[in-house]
């Protein structure tokens, strides 16, 4: 332990290459690379619609166990798992989310990695990076805009004003913005009303960004968007409201997916970032089909554990753009499975081979379910100095019950050199063709029982529980057409249950859906199952107040 | 009239040059470039101090008369002067601001010029451009959080709740945001309070970005911000929220200046766009001084008339910048003067040299306000089809009784073509060396001394008046340390009075002082003189329920 530098130090003693230099490596002509400085480009949409009809690489999904505060891993492994392939002389990308600006200002540290396996530059991609998010900024508050301007000018469109459901947005940790009421101040600003913001990663306009193939899909979905309701309960839509056009022009470059590099300068598409919960918290389906006709092996990450993240991936995104995972890797650590097995935060440095033991039935849980979608997976063992061997071969042997390989990988410490083992167990079970990739449910299921399917087959709930006024939303979105959308679940990434300190793998218990929301453009269903912040807060004392620049113009306490 | 091109048109006929190849016409090594796309970047800041040593350039200014319905081009005019200086052999760059995006939306057409004058890329300049005005919103509502944050953890700073000043922004035209109550929703989301939202061009960041001469002096500026005040009225500063160092870093970038190029390939710096009523209404400081460096002759523009916006950048910008202008181009059109002498925009067509012979009382005024700076003027007349020889006779002799000259300029249909001779003149006059800038006042006039200073050396007016609150409020910034800043005059721009139908040049009315704010880091004292709005709306149709894309992908409806 001698030396060990923080991220930023190692982010900073880098070479990066010039960014059409990563682009080379994908073949893509540098004309085709839209540059941010000297080390971002975004893909020109001329070439993206030019290369559509190459055959796809391998699509490799990177989820993890339920999280803990031990840590998972789940973006470094995806990093670590691109320079590995890349190290063994196959041809990968990765694509992973892009993370929001206003959680920096909160605690310290960002969402790029972490040790030797990093995407750059780190500061640029935490802070404004190609600015795709003020853009869906500027698009959401842009039609909250049109809305009130609408019913200022005359409501012709009849809006209950009650019934505005649709929120402005700002990325941004603002709790004082939760709950407003607006248009205070007489006849010229309009008529008072309650409203609310969120923060830019929880906008609908995020998840259709993700999910949109193509710029006219983009703009038909932001049509569909539902802004309100009439007093007979009928919606009014972003199109009518004529908003879709100039939403769409708003984001236009943002739809173009952003080429970095990592540590290793191996090419990784960082692209759009939408919400794990109320969303469906994948990168944008634009980026991962992209990177599928660049790159013989796509490598790219979900959100939170398999339960809500390879889910939605399946469920959601691969359902949606058509895509077919080739396979899985599920990213575990000795101290979270030990955490999951009732060892305190404290203690976990310590071995335990009977708490890790119990603790093993939240990453058999997370295999069995995987293996549902007919996803071959693999365990990628995230490496700590305090795991022991006798730990390490307790669960290797775990997964052997399952048919499935467990491999330690070293990439926080050694980059792609600790992760090769992993590189040849991935590409082998990705070539081997032996995935069968199917969703868990049809589009056809009823809406409810999609909801319990999902409850019961990954969560091992006994059943999905809800008031008889949360059943008729369910209902009343089947009779407005919405009964093929696939569900999106709302609830805590802690546990398979919706009670975060039910470690492991609890089971006969039910999942309360308090409320129901309709995304009419990305297209879904959310069900909300416990308390859901859609905006954050600062803490006491924000990392804010330690952020500056030093003598040289670099950026101190961000990280 | 056969084959008039829109702007658009004409922009996108251009054959615009590669940003590197622009940039090597001030000799800037490319990699001193940070490029956005292929046709727009900023310098980056190492390059900006190194080139701090060398000696300026000569400054141009191009003012207008005060403005009408009619139009005047004091835009195309400045672009259309760094053309002809171009095509005469000079080393010319032009300084101009960022376009706001809110207003896109509302009404039609954008700021970079028009016909053979324009700045391009032209819709990025109108959408997101490089980003600056998306950073100043996250800094300036980074500081609103962290004091509703700093509050809702127990207020150590005692803060009086009613009298928080610092309002939030956002770009966009959004009149439900002007008055808000916030921090609703009970004990989590804080203490509900009056707040609002202005345009992100009226935050004082705007200004202090333009106003700062570096990295240092940007975060000492945003630390000096007054929030807000306690009971006992001492003010609490951003820098007592230690918001000042991320806020700095969120605009680290947005400090460095953006280079594009004219229609014809000439190089523009478009940084920053303040108010010109609650703010001074001119570019950044930086991308001025910087051109400064770079070219022989800069020409730049101030907002609204001379009263505004050439008083603004002389006894403001200049002042503290330390800029010395060489000479001043003040843009005036036959018909605007017409209707400064009462006739009907629509007769603007019909000679009437009655009218235009009343009309020029305006224009004559401008002209001796300039000359109260020790500034050197040229008359540039922004050619229309309806002007009759004998009408622009009668300009060139009235301006003659003032020793100025009068071009006529037809860069609108002919780019540098139509305005060598007004380049001739402008760079003669900037040669002779007969400046001999000097602001209106000393620093150490009394705050409402110079406000009156103002208001009757350059409006015409008997005096300021104001109620004793207001009088009082002058003081009470006297005693709290600010009484050496200028004062920044927020009142009408189409009239010398504050009654904007007051048109030509009244004399002897008094200019009502309704309000005084601080802008304590921009350094100004902003005295409020009528109705100004911070915040605007969206007209009944507003022109976003026209923009769109079209099959190939350009932007329908945006001009």
């Amino acid at each position: 332990m001698a030396e060990v530098k923080s991220d930023i130090e190692i982010a900073r003693a880098a070479s990066p290459r010039p960014i059409q230099e990563i682009g080379e490596k994908l073949a893509i002509p540098p004309e085709s690379l839209v540059p941010f400085g000297h080390d971002k480009a975004k893909l020109s949409a001329d070439y993206i619609s030019s290369i559509n009809g190459r055959p796809d690489g391998k699509l490799i999904l990177v989820t993890a166990i339920s999280p803990t505060p031990a840590g998972e891993g789940k973006t470094t492994t995806t990093v670590g798992l691109g320079d590995g392939l890349n190290r063994i002389g196959k041809k990968a990308a990765i694509c992973i989310r892009e993370p929001s600006l206003g959680p920096c200002f909160g605690m310290k540290g960002g969402a790029a990695g972490g040790g030797y396996a990093q995407v750059i530059p780190m500061e640029d991609i935490n802070l404004h990076f190609t600015g795709d998010f003020h853009a869906i900024t500027s698009a959401n508050n842009l039609l909250s805009a049109m809305v009130d301007n609408h019913v200022y000018w005359g409501n012709g469109l009849e809006f209950d004003m009650r019934r505005i459901v649709w929120r402005r947005v700002m990325d941004m940790n603002d709790r004082a913005l939760r709950e407003i009421v607006c248009s205070l101040g007489g006849v010229s600003n309009g008529f008072p009303r309650e409203g609310g913001f969120d923060i830019t990663v929880a906008s609908e306009v995020m998840a259709i960004l993700c999910l949109a193939t193509d710029r006219e899909d983009l703009r038909r979905r932001l049509g569909n968007i539902v802004v309100g309701y009439r007093r007979d309960r009928s919606p009014v839509t972003a199109r009518e409201i004529k908003a879709d056009g100039a939403m769409t022009v708003l984001l236009d470059q943002a739809l173009q997916p952003n080429l970095v590099q990592t540590l290793e300068n191996n090419p990784a598409f960082i692209h759009g970032g939408p919400f794990a919960n109320i969303a469906h918290g994948c990168n944008s389906v634009i980026a991962t089909k992209t990177a599928l006709k660049l790159a013989d092996y796509v490598v790219t990450e979900a959100g939170f554990g398999a339960d809500l993240g390879a889910e939605k991936f399946f469920d959601i995104k691969c359902r949606k753009a058509g895509l077919h995972p080739d396979a899985a890797v599920i990213v575990a650590t000795i101290r979270a499975i030990k955490h999951h097995g009732g060892v305190a935060k404290e203690d976990l440095n310590t071995e335990n081979l009977e708490a890790l033991d119990k603790g093993l039935a939240n990453l058999g849980r997370h295999l069995r379910n995987v293996a549902k979608f007919g996803v071959p997976a693999v365990v990628g063992i995230n490496r700590f100095l305090s795991d022991t061997e006798a730990e390490i071969q307790a669960v290797k042997d775990y997964c052997a019950e399952f048919g499935v390989e467990a491999v330690l990988c070293e990439h926080w410490a050694k980059g792609s050199a600790g992760v090769e083992e992993l590189a040849h167990k991935v590409a082998a079970l990705a070539d081997d063709g032996h995935a069968q990739f199917r969703t868990l449910y049809e589009d056809s299921m009823p809406l409810w029982d999609k909801l319990r399917t999902v409850c019961r087959e990954i969560y091992g709930a006994e059943d999905a529980i809800g008031d008889k006024k949360v059943r008729q939303q369910f209902a009343d979105y089947e009779a407005a057409g919405y009964g093929h959308f696939p569900i999106c679940v709302a609830k805590t990434q802690y546990s398979f249950s919706t009670d975060p300190n039910l470690k492991g793998a609890p089971s006969d218990h039910v999942v309360p859906v308090r409320e129901a929301r309709l995304s009419a453009g990305a297209e879904f269903i959310v069900a909300i199952c416990g308390e859901i912040m859609t905006m954050p807060g600062l803490p006491r004392t924000p990392a804010a107040e330690h952020i500056g620049l030093d003598e040289n113009g670099e950026i101190v306490g961000l990280f």
